[in-house]
């Protein structure tokens, strides 16, 4: 991260010469972030200075609205030097957020092979391995030698996103093995690359989801997945650091799906109205939902005129068994995202849960009951016991289906995310106001308490 | 990911020298999850049955239950072997789980150079650097050509963790520079190395959290970032599967708190009186701070008597403002996580969600205003403006302190997940609950209404 001292060092820098060299010798990502945080008028300036190499590094590490911005501003020329210069998974990812006019111009303006590329990655669907790979990797022929190969892949270009994996491949492209450039370099010289390459070879298909292919490379500690469609043809790989950035949109995504975030994509600096857009009608559509929970209040008015003191509570004993559901859920949600757990398991964690369940309800019901007695007045003792043991009954209910909506979803193959934290409240509030009411309401019936 | 298939035909397997022979053909992970799904009796068994060069890369990927229970039940000979070609940093690791007098039997066991490497990283605390290091790198002098430096490399044990950086450093260790086997591979042979090498280094220090190293790692790019200490002398490497393991965890942990579990480390499939350890004590201590919630209703109960359609609305409003602090409250607590803002950007954030705040309060007001009509009766209409004015300045309290809460926390370096949803549901309640039915006694009152 560019430190604010250093931020401000480099805002004092006067003649532009200076500036230029500081620009210049600095990593590409604080270039890319000191960029970013200038005025949008000092920007498109700034970036001039960046000498031909490394513009085109610092452009890949800038936000895509600067990136659109400078598109707009740059001279046509310096854009298509810049844009053809950069991977062809980035450039596909910049196209994404580029109206279609401009990105006509720019593919039209590309060289030939570079445009196939990024229009095979484009043709894949947002979040498959498709979208997400590069087609910059090291291909050998399957009868090199291992010094040949070497040899072949020092006279590659350099620019090839990873030269760490070789992948050996038949006339048709059709992947036969991998072998790693360690392996070719503690290896003797004349043995055939064959001997070395691992045939069973971890692939994924250009249709897998993403997070199928970050799971798969943190799962078998791999720099790279190679990438093939359905004839077993190499199309291209997939390498850890777009990895470790998918892995993180993931996380971010569930965190904010059990929040009630639709999309789960808002950042704390989002505009105000693209987080209105995502939260509110989540909020207006739970409100909707609520009336579901209202209204199982709504029938016993009488008793609670009768007994306000089941008003005080009611909230207690709404607000903990919410919070066990969240727990079970969150757990569940992100044991399932990270493989810990499939579908499968759906027994075993529901017995956990349960036994688990038992015991917070137990002491949570206790709790309660003790609690409702501080505000209960004599004649309104009773009302400990139904909280105690609603509150019990509750806890249970709220674990159960905290690890089990989840879990059914993805049996299915929905999101488990899909069942937020609120939506589960509000199911919960639901079937808890009505049995604390309903129970109330025939303890005074019965034995005309109150 | 061992499929449901794959494991079924091995179990079918009948001769012991047929599974021995696939067992030692697959991939170490695969192996691991085949080992750690079968009975505890089997285990030690089938572990056995790998040749001795899979062993230990098997082992690195069993849980680590199952770890300890292996060196409970294998020979001592056959522990020694597998524990010392464990590297260094998941040998600590494993070492975190056992008991001490274990560890002191198998540290003493060890070869000099590995007691060494390990009890220097067992050394550092947990979470930091200093304890997630590989001391397996790559260090050359800085006096060499490019060809000596690929000579030398060639040269070391391929246990290296990496190879693909190697490390400059003086006599005293110092580290002066760092060059990637890319840049060796493609220079000219007579090349000093030390012309190619990076001096502007990204380093960590011993000391940094383990998350710093992890964003670090990420933000360049890198494979591996090197830790050094105090005197800028070089102990050791991070790796980039570590920093995917490390990433995973942080967002797992910040999951989990921000939904009330301590720790931040429960599994779907940990033991029940684990999940009661890690959640009870959170929702007892809940269940205490909200005896403030209640008590904010408590002396209201004769307003509630009075017109008891209060007590129909008010989990509305509770729930809703809940889910306006939860939505505001995980966006910032992730996008510090992310480090896509700091405690610095407070005032904007504060800005951004207080316009969207704006925009939601007047939505939610009056959709809760007018909610309200379904329930109350002809005289309690009133009631419907008193909710949908305490809705609209809740759902403002709640998004300032979804967002205030977790940056002032991070301002003094404390973790901005501390402030869980359930705790913030409570404080956004007891401030509701007072204003509601304040403002309702206060309107029963000065209008004798009701």
């Amino acid at each position: 991260m560019l430190t604010q001292d250093r931020r401000e060092a480099l805002l004092a820098i006067e003649g532009l010469a200076n500036l230029k060299y500081e620009l210049n010798n600095m990593n590409p990502a604080d270039a890319g972030d000191y960029i970013a945080a200038l005025p949008p008028k000092e920007q498109a300036l700034t970036f001039r200075l960046l000498a031909k190499g490394s513009a085109a590094s610092v452009f890949e590490y800038l936000p895509s609205d600067v990136q659109e911005m400078l598109i707009e501003s740059l001279h046509a020329r310096e854009v298509q030097a810049l844009v053809d210069q950069m991977s062809p998974d980035d450039r596909a990812e910049l196209f994404d957020e580029l109206p279609a006019r401009v990105v006509k111009r720019l593919l039209s303006q590309l060289s030939p092979s570079e445009r196939e590329a990024t229009a095979l990655i484009l043709g894949y669907p947002e979040g498959t391995a498709g979208r997400v790979m590069t087609t910059e990797y090291v291909r050998l022929r399957e009868d090199l030698s291992v010094a040949q190969a070497i040899q072949k892949i020092r006279k590659l270009d350099s620019d090839k996103e990873t030269i760490y994996y070789a992948y050996l491949t038949d006339g048709e492209r059709r992947l036969l093995g991998v072998v790693s450039l360690r392996q070719l370099l503690f290896a003797e010289a004349e043995t055939p690359v064959q001997e070395l390459a691992h045939e069973a070879i971890i692939t994924v298909q250009t249709t897998a989801p993403q997070e199928e292919v970050a799971r798969l490379l943190k799962r078998y500690d791999l720099l790279a997945v190679p990438v093939v469609d359905l004839e077993n043809r190499l199309v291209g790989i997939v390498t850890v650091d777009d990895v470790v950035d998918i892995l993180e949109e993931e996380a971010t995504e569930d965190i904010q799906k059990l929040s009630g975030i639709s999309g789960g994509d808002e950042q704390a600096l989002s505009a105000p109205l693209t987080k209105v857009q995502k939260r509110l009608p989540w909020l207006l559509g739970n409100i909707v939902l609520y009336i579901g929970a209202a209204s199982a209040i709504a029938p016993f008015q009488t008793t609670i005129s009768l007994i306000p003191v089941l008003a005080v509570v009611m909230p207690i004993l709404s607000n903990t068994s919410g919070n066990v559901g969240i727990q079970a859920l969150s757990v569940t949600v992100r044991s399932l995202a990270v493989g810990e757990v499939s579908p499968l398991d759906v027994l075993r964690i529901l017995r956990k849960e349960i036994q688990a369940g038992l015991l917070n309800a137990l002491a949570l019901g206790l709790a309660l009951g003790a609690l409702t007695l501080l505000w209960a007045s004599s004649t309104e003792r009773w009302v400990g016991l139904v909280a105690a043991l609603v509150m019990a009954l509750n806890v249970i209910v709220a674990a159960s289906f905290g690890a089990l909506l989840p879990m059914i979803l993805k049996r299915f193959k929905q999101d488990p995310a899909l069942v937020s934290g609120p939506l589960l409240t509000t199911l919960l509030d639901t079937a808890g106001f009505f049995t604390f009411l309903g129970l109330a309401s025939l303890f005074i019936h019965q034995f005309k308490v109150g």
